[in-house]
């Protein structure tokens, strides 16, 4: 144990000269002797270049091992080019070992006829359970959910429950709260594991019962999914039909990695990047991904240079304002993205419906007030300084000082608006905001520059 | 239950009188008939303006619903203000609910002398523990850890550990691993609660116990305690002292938080905004935050105009250069801010240490080639019409092509470039990379647009 890294440093030096010459056997037996959790295992795995190779190593290792690492391998076409090169029946065999949402998501990147194979392998049973997760959205609380769970009935005595935990426990990975049903199999609420051992056995499990803050129903999107979890702070959230009867369960790993996929997302499309390029992936797709962006933003960078076009006079008078120009444009666009980040968390971590939601677009009018007079006022001594100097019109500062504050306030109000906006309308708010408010700075910072410019100046 | 949102409706309007007039006494006595969870509690108290109400409410509550909601309000100077403003025998009631972790943040936010009077006001062996917590950093494996915990002996059969369990669960909240240590209290596993009850009663723990991968040392920062708990999919993660003794265990829920505390951090610092800017802060706050980077931004932004007073002459006689610039300057400015978000994000989620590293400095610098050579010819293609039309020099859309082809390759390599530096020199990647590869796509771009014009078209 310790914290792992020195230990893995010397695991990397037995396992490397058998991963770089594809000694798969040895590494397999090696592996399993380091007793090498499935994560540790998925990492090297995916450090396989070729997928004959990767393959022959999944087939070496112990079906529990290879399972498990397969399930932690990331999501996406390597896996699914891996499973699919494994033949159905070994296919089969890993996918039985695992909880059926691991295995859902697995079956789900297949391609239809690979898929269709796999499940020809399955018992039944299986199959059928597995065919009825993949009608869900992978995207909602139904794709998120395993149908494997323990529960209890309200009616049972505390040792009873128990005996029914045993009972059904055997086949359940990771239950860490047991949910209690009535007869007609609603759920009623959960009982912590630990309080069914401490209560005395012959309570009944309806006085242990705890209410749930939340059930949820199959369609409930994922990122919903994580901001209930965390609010409420429950280790498994139930999913209910439309009756109420208790359908499955989410466990908070699986909900980390949507925290986590979602924020990624975030980031990536703030920046411009569409949400299907994997961080991991290689240029074909970055190149896929991103270049649909650029040329929008080669589209309304020409709308914005569109402006200085027409005033074109005053530049050919002044040709100094083109230095002056990316200076306004850059603070515009950094206020702009400013508001727009801060604005853009403040609505991804709002849960509550209870909250108190104050005030956005004003304090971003503020703050941009406040910002732009603190930066309009410096750059125009710097540009009254430069007057004197260059004998330049003495104006200029005055013109400095109001094309910066004002597109620095404009930034701040689109930055909060924007979003909200979109936020209200359904639209994720990350979602062209950013190309939005910056084209709306260059835009305005150039009008009021050279605007104020051509009315003073000339 | 359902999925809560109609309920909380009718909620809000019983509760929104109350609120309006400030009748806390009726307020506390409806939220407790109500049985709201602390979460939403938090949110009420919250949405309060005035910290005398907020206390009134507090007092009026409760105590165990009390504390947890104060243990739910957002962390921050609102929350310190309230807890401020009770008396310290109340305050000391309610942090004496909490686990010692929530109790120790609680008053780390306070001022000295405040904490003081509360730690005064409890029994001295918890004021001893939580003065113990309060010494770890709060962004640190100690300081997210609670000392609350439940552990058994190795030597101990299975019957004796369920009794064991019985005994300290009752003092315990949420406890889902039951930890195995040996004679000297050092760790040995952990034993999933679950697995005891299945085991045969005789059956000894030292045969049930699972060895964990990973156990934290108290200095560990808190994103990796982040990575390490999503990683190992673990429900608690134990931390131990130097000589491997069990000292405490960070449950997933508080790790849930710091995942969104961190990444929230990420977006912001990549926006140019301090991570001490709370997104619900004030305008003061966000001026504060905000300020100093557009200070920078003032002075990069006007180190990329410096070069566009050495071309000085080539504006003076070519005015339309002006309109271009802005052009390079946006596309070469959104390719690094891809390049940038793709890799900071990888950077994050890359998270063992068997992982495969692939080059991220020369991916970006294909897909800039390749970007680059695609929207070069685009705008090289809208130049040539534009020279045809306008009778312009037959040479500019060749400067077009060469100017943004080369500024998107310069950004692509330094979106890659820099975050990686600086995270391998031990620097959270996302400070200040923004503002470094803007004003070198910048620098770049007006360089290369006004030295190749300065070339080609004079």
């Amino acid at each position: 144990m310790s914290n792992g890294t020195s230990d893995m440093q010397s695991v990397q030096e037995r396992v490397r000269p058998l991963l770089e010459e594809s000694r798969v056997e040895e590494l397999a037996v090696l592996l399993t002797e380091l007793d090498l959790h499935p994560s540790d295992v998925a990492d090297l795995v995916e450090s396989i270049d070729d997928v004959t190779a990767q393959a022959a190593l999944v087939r070496a290792l112990p079906s529990e091992l290879a399972s498990e690492a397969l399930a932690e391998m990331e999501d996406g076409d390597d896996r699914a080019e891996l499973l699919g090169a494994l033949e159905p029946a070994k296919g089969a065999e890993l996918l039985h070992e695992l909880p059926d949402d691991d295995a859902a998501d697995l079956i789900g990147e297949l391609e239809p006829a690979e898929a269709a194979a796999i499940l020809a392998e399955l018992p039944l049973e299986d199959a059928a359970d597995l065919r009825g997760l993949l009608e869900y959205d992978e995207e909602t609380a139904g794709g998120l959910m395993t149908t494997e769970l323990v529960a209890v009935r309200a009616e049972m005595s505390a040792r009873e429950a128990i005996d029914e935990v045993r009972r059904q426990g055997r086949e359940v990975e990771d239950f860490y709260s047991i949910f209690v049903v009535d007869e007609s199999y609603t759920l009623r609420g959960s009982v912590p594991l630990g309080e069914l051992i401490l209560a005395e056995p012959a309570t009944p499990v309806a006085e242990l019962v705890q209410e749930l803050p939340v059930a949820l129903t199959t369609d409930v999107d994922q990122e919903e999914v994580g901001r209930l979890l965390s609010r409420y702070n429950l280790v498994s959230l139930p999913v209910v039909g439309p009756r109420g009867e208790l359908l499955g369960r989410i466990t908070f790993d699986d909900v980390i990695d949507v925290i986590e996929a979602e924020q990624t997302e975030d980031i990536l499309r703030l920046a411009g990047v569409s949400e299907a390029e994997e961080v991991r992936g290689d240029w074909q797709e970055s190149v896929r991904s991103r270049l649909p962006w650029l040329f929008v933003n080669l589209v309304t960078a020409a709308l914005a240079a569109s402006v200085v076009f027409l005033f074109g006079d005053t530049l050919e008078e002044i040709w100094y304002l083109a230095a002056i120009m990316p200076i306004v444009a850059a603070l515009g666009g950094n206020s702009g993205t400013q508001a727009l980040a801060v604005t853009i968390r403040r609505i991804a971590l709002s849960d509550g419906p209870l909250e108190q939601k104050s005030d956005a677009v004003m304090k971003e009018l503020i703050v941009g007030l406040v910002n732009g007079i603190a930066l309009g006022a410096l750059a125009a001594v710097v540009a009254f300084a430069a007057t004197e100097w260059r004998g330049l019109d003495p104006q200029l500062p005055l013109v400095v000082l109001f094309a910066l504050w004002g597109n620095i306030v404009v930034a701040g109000f689109a930055g909060a608006f924007v979003p909200t906006v979109l936020d209200r309308s359904g639209i994720d708010p990350a979602v062209a905001s950013s190309v939005f408010v910056t084209t709306l700075t260059d835009l305005v910072g150039f009008m009021l520059l050279l605007g104020l410019a051509s009315a003073l100046l000339l």
